[in-house]
């Protein structure tokens, strides 16, 4: 183990890793693998629903061209709710992005309240879970609004439930951003356990809402693992509109040019609904129904699927190979096996997360900032880094984690040896 | 004229009216002339659009199937900035609708305040000027956010700017919504020397607004008419961060499917971008890539608005000849004859206008309800109606205005007789 060596073995191993790293500056890298977006080929998978609208169309009931139908043409939302077992007064059906259906969401509860409480910008200084790492793009909404955000500690079952538990005493908390499943970045399922008792959780706020950022749904490697249904979970409660549920076929179509949806009690879709009249005539009905036709039904998503899980295994499996290699016995770095999503999460030696970053980036290699992952950009420990091995090539992938992993090791020395590269 | 008879002869007149409505009452109809949207042929106009793309799509650049690209395609940019004589960084191109990016304006604005200033949220009442009559969405958002609405008389040369200029001294003024070409409903054109004078306002509040909707900037049904350009007017004055002008194609192409965009001076644009940046990845761009691909240029919009034109025009006419031939010499009713846009506005004898559509509705059409158009819908004359000619076929419009003229009729002489039908 590298952590064990004698200082001196430490200068050898340093000598080494060195050289390594002025070979790997010397070969002009130009490598990203910062960003969480499908490769070409993954793209590719979907080209099919292009065709599936052309010229002829015909419309014997609503035309989807013209104006109107504010929560999503109702094949959408019947093949959505049979996918996600839900009613069709529970969902919305939109444009591209779940991330403007969370954003636009929150600003709705700050600026008119939920179910009828009073307006978060007049509650005081509110305050946000969130669990980590995480979604940087969940925390730079928070942090628009001016939120306090609270680190929540993640282990592989998911969120530290009892600090949860805890902090939702506080009338001020009104919220947590969860990735439940194959989570950004860590890969985590939440088990059962966990999502029971976001199910049942009883906030002091009344409008306190779970943000369930349900991104990588269907996004598995290897066989598709089972989340429990939060909202049927949490009816069983009487605590329905306790979650806002969110996903979309980003990553399942098109990653700019998909369908999201929002799911939540008939409550609260009912007065989102309602705010949302205001805002919209209606979504782009046309991408809709081009989604329809090209999905046709649950079975044929996970077909979609398989053959995305074909391009990514490959690149996931790689990524960990070399993380084996080279750190596997370093005592440096720990990491999960994701068994899905678009991520994996890097643990490496406290202090050290940012410095490997601008290393690999010496190196020619982009990868994430260390920070990225927390509320604030802050990483208390410096020690978490996200890997996104969807979009490079499985060549790339392989020489990019060299730098990565030789980054880790040379960050990791040069703090112990008090040397810098 | 009907208003300058004897009280027997309009009796005379009633009874005539009275078994005209019942043999329309008879008739069974069901029309609705109510909604401002395109006819079937006119979307038929744009059916090529969904041939623009198909499953041989490549891409050399940038892959519009994926994330990114915040402010639009360059493509649809260099066309729209082309089209409206703008430069690239003073444009946003978006999805389907400008209502959203006019909500989304306010609400930024409410909650973030305004290049740099307070947030509306925090500056106690404000107020927001509304030419009337007008639309009815806009003033919906602004009722929404509890802004005071005070109504702003319009002629046939736009909005009354002796009291815009007044009432803008007041600082908790802190905008006005404007649909400054062939306006809904009334299809007035704003005169050269009302947008100067719009452009070189200078309200006491820095952060005014004017929201200029140009919804129907090439919708004109005989030529295009012209509409000075406000933002190069106000740039003359130094006075361009005055203005957020809004557009979109739902009215080009598809009304539900098309390309919405928003204009306004690159310090204005910088920071909205900054702040949607945390709500968005990007709009769709594969619907903006076919778009570009079938919009071609702005010549070619003007063809395609040509043919809107021809579909439009002779359903306007015949609207027309109703109420001249029915209403003409009545001296109960006044309109103008409007050069484009999607409605004609009939000023109906005061207190009638509410009743007239009651009377029509029993006679099996649909007509927008009155006050409408005006802010709370209310219309403090009850004397505004909205006629919405496009979408019922040409051989509908002929019934669905007859039964207009005649329930206004009886409206009048139910005021004047004490009578009811």
């Amino acid at each position: 183990m590298l952590i064990n060596l004698s200082l001196e073995e430490k200068r050898k191993v340093f000598d080494i890793e060195v050289k390594k790293h002025k070979a790997f500056c010397g070969m002009n890298l130009s490598l990203n693998m910062a960003r969480g977006k499908p490769a070409p080929e993954q793209l590719d998978i979907s080209n099919g629903l292009l065709d599936e609208l052309n010229s002829s169309i015909k419309f014997t009931g609503d035309d989807y061209r013209n104006y109107g139908i504010l929560d999503g043409i109702p094949e959408m939302k019947t093949l959505f709710c049979d996918f996600l077992n839900v009613e069709k007064d529970e969902i919305i059906v939109n444009e591209n992005a779940s991330l403007i259906l969370m954003y636009d969401s929150l600003q709705r509860a700050m600026q008119f309240g939920v179910l009828g409480e009073k307006p978060w910008n007049q509650q005081g200084k509110i305050k946000w879970l969130c669990p980590v790492p995480g979604y940087d793009r969940h925390f730079a909404i928070t942090e628009l609004f001016g939120i306090e955000m609270i680190n929540i500690p993640m282990d592989e079952n998911g969120p530290d439930m009892n600090m949860v538990e805890e902090l939702a005493k506080d009338p001020q908390v009104k919220g947590i951003w969860c990735v439940p499943k194959y989570s950004n970045p860590s890969g985590v399922v939440y088990s059962d356990e966990i999502v029971d008792r976001f199910a049942k959780l009883k906030p002091a706020a009344k409008d306190f809402r779970i943000f369930w950022d349900n991104a990588y749904m269907v996004h598995w490697l290897y066989e598709d693992d089972n989340l429990l249904d939060i909202l049927a979970q949490a009816k069983k409660y009487g605590n329905e509109n306790i979650v806002y549920i969110f996903g979309s076929t980003s990553k399942i179509t098109f990653a700019g040019a998909g369908v999201a949806f929002m799911v939540a009690s008939k409550e609260n879709i009912k007065s989102l609904k309602s705010l949302m009249s205001i805002q919209s005539i209606g979504p782009n009905k046309l991408v809709q129904l081009a989604h329809f036709k090209f999905l046709k039904d649950k079975d044929n998503i996970q077909k979609i699927m398989g053959k995305h899980a074909d391009i990514l295994r490959p690149k996931f499996e790689r990524v960990l190979e070399v993380l084996n290699e080279e750190l596997g016995n370093s005592g440096i770095a720990t990491w999960l096996n994701p068994r899905g999503g678009y991520f994996v999460a890097c643990n490496l030696y406290p202090g050290t997360a940012k410095r490997t970053v601008e290393l690999s980036k010496f190196a020619g290699v982009i990868f994430t900032d260390s920070g990225a992952t927390y509320p604030y950009k802050r990483d208390p420990e410096d020690s978490s880094l996200r890997i996104a091995p969807s979009f490079p090539s499985y060549k790339d992938l392989g020489i990019a984690m060299q730098v990565f992993c030789n980054s880790a090791k040379l960050a990791y020395l040069e703090k112990e040896l008090g040397q810098r590269v």
